[in-house]
């Protein structure tokens, strides 16, 4: 049984920062959210991966209880390769090549259709469409995206928006999608198709929660976790949104404060991501480590 | 009697947004920085202003109870010139007229000497030294800057921040002046200098404080007030600065969990500020006002 179905990619990253470097590291919107998200529930994911994806990659994944029955195989997997700069706040893409990603067309194994909590990766949003239609009676579905998508395929995500309960954004992306440069009226748009909330990721700055309750738009302001040392930033919005939907399905608890503490475990799980390549920092994480940290979140904002 | 010295600029603004413009508004360092305070303490300010300063600005300071027995007048005022586009977040100088600032040599009226508390606002490193050395027993000096200093005169920058117990600086200016894209690293640089703490101001993203206190530094993540319009940012800074010493003056607690009060309200000085042009803003605001944003601040902040 599965708690949570992921959808989105599957990549072999080759990745270089001021730190260091990595080639065929394991990647993809879907990866970084369902490892997130195993640390409180059992995630499912849906996806498209190559031939050529090495079984080490699958058996990280399989180590932490995630399932990859909805995984298809064909061809070559989707490969990206990307450099950080000295500013490690946006990666410079050198190369994608699609592969087989072009030919996803997801299918749901039916031990992931009958699960309540649905995250639909950074994705094509005709993909994200399909796979809701798929699932049997989702109680709370959460999207992200990202600026390829908005620029290319706008009414369709627009579409996803409207059958979300809660849009994950960052703030360029929210900027772009609602044409302004102020993110609480960007919110207050988002919040005109999700049923529930939305969360602007701000990077280092920390994330904007704005919820739906009781006729009021409440808002929490989530800190950024200060980090010295950022060595790779990928997959810190994928794991970021797999801790919030993680923490949501384990407690079963939707209201505005438990929102608010999902938002904080999205953002451990990002810091944590941040601090070394691909999954390594996350392999050797443990339940002690995300409770240590999200009580120092406390510690920082308390006044 | 003056609880609280503030050392800066006094300025006539020219000034245009896009929400409307205005003409020899009120403006400079001290004069946004000691408005802020006068919610909490005494101010007296410390500073230089043309003749042609209109009467009406002097009586919106004397209103509030704020001491101008320091400022010196003499010849053509301080004038600055700036547009704000459609992104609000950087002023485009049109026009700076030092005039009379040049000529500034503070000397401080013995009502001023025997303060406790000394905010040193952007100007001249050379003219914030002189101050401090004028101050008979300061117990808590407090001081800001700006990019042209750090450009310019650096090694005097330095010799400030060693005599100082809290340096304010923006983020941007962190970078610059400690040559590091992490502001975490750049905290932990300024308190090699200052005394007890250093703030980092992010804008919209709200504010970093890190404390020294018993051998440990301490970091609190102040959020950002969510406001949906902003006016004219001018002053924001100083007005942060204002709020924040205001604060310690009236309470003579320098703790690190007053320290964080602090930094509240003076975002919440600085929040105001912005949603209109110069002090217009400010003008009306009651203590009330005061309090009932700083709730809103933990409200935005529990989880």
């Amino acid at each position: 049984m599965v708690d949570i179905v992921f959808a989105g990619t599957i990549g072999l990253d080759d990745i270089e920062t001021p730190f260091g470097k990595v080639k065929e590291a394991l990647g993809g919107s879907s990866i970084f959210s369902a490892y997130a998200a195993s640390f409180f529930a059992r995630p499912g994911v849906v996806s498209i991966a190559g031939e050529d994806l090495p079984e080490s990659h699958t058996k990280t994944m399989e180590s932490k209880g995630i399932s990859l029955e909805g995984v298809e195989r064909k061809g070559k997997n989707f490969r990206w390769e990307g450099l950080y700069e000295f500013d490690m706040n946006e990666a410079k893409t050198l190369r994608t090549e699609l592969n087989s990603l072009v030919e996803f067309d997801p299918k749901l194994p039916e031990s992931y259709k009958k699960a309540k909590y649905l995250f639909l990766a950074n994705v094509d949003p005709d993909i994200q469409l399909k796979v809701v239609e798929q699932m049997e009676s989702p109680e709370f579905i959460v999207m992200d995206t990202m600026n390829f998508w908005i620029e290319h395929k706008r009414d369709e995500l627009i579409d996803v928006m409207k059958k979300v309960d809660v849009i994950v954004l960052n703030d360029g992306e929210a900027r772009q999608l609602f044409e302004t440069v102020n993110l609480i009226t960007a919110a207050n748009k988002a919040l005109e198709y999700a049923r529930k909330a939305v969360i602007i990721k701000k990077g280092e700055h920390g994330a904007l929660l704005f919820v739906k309750e009781d006729g009021n738009i409440r808002h929490f302001n989530a800190p950024g976790y200060p980090l010295e040392t950022v060595k790779d930033p990928t997959g810190c919005g994928d794991s970021f949104g797999g801790g919030f939907i993680g923490w949501i399905a384990k407690t079963k608890d939707h209201s505005d404060a438990n929102l608010r503490k999902a938002v904080i475990y999205g953002s451990v799980l990002a810091s944590y991501n941040a601090e070394d390549f691909s999954l390594e920092r996350q392999k050797t994480l443990t339940k002690d480590d995300i409770e240590a940290r999200f009580n120092e979140m406390r510690e920082i904002r308390e006044f």
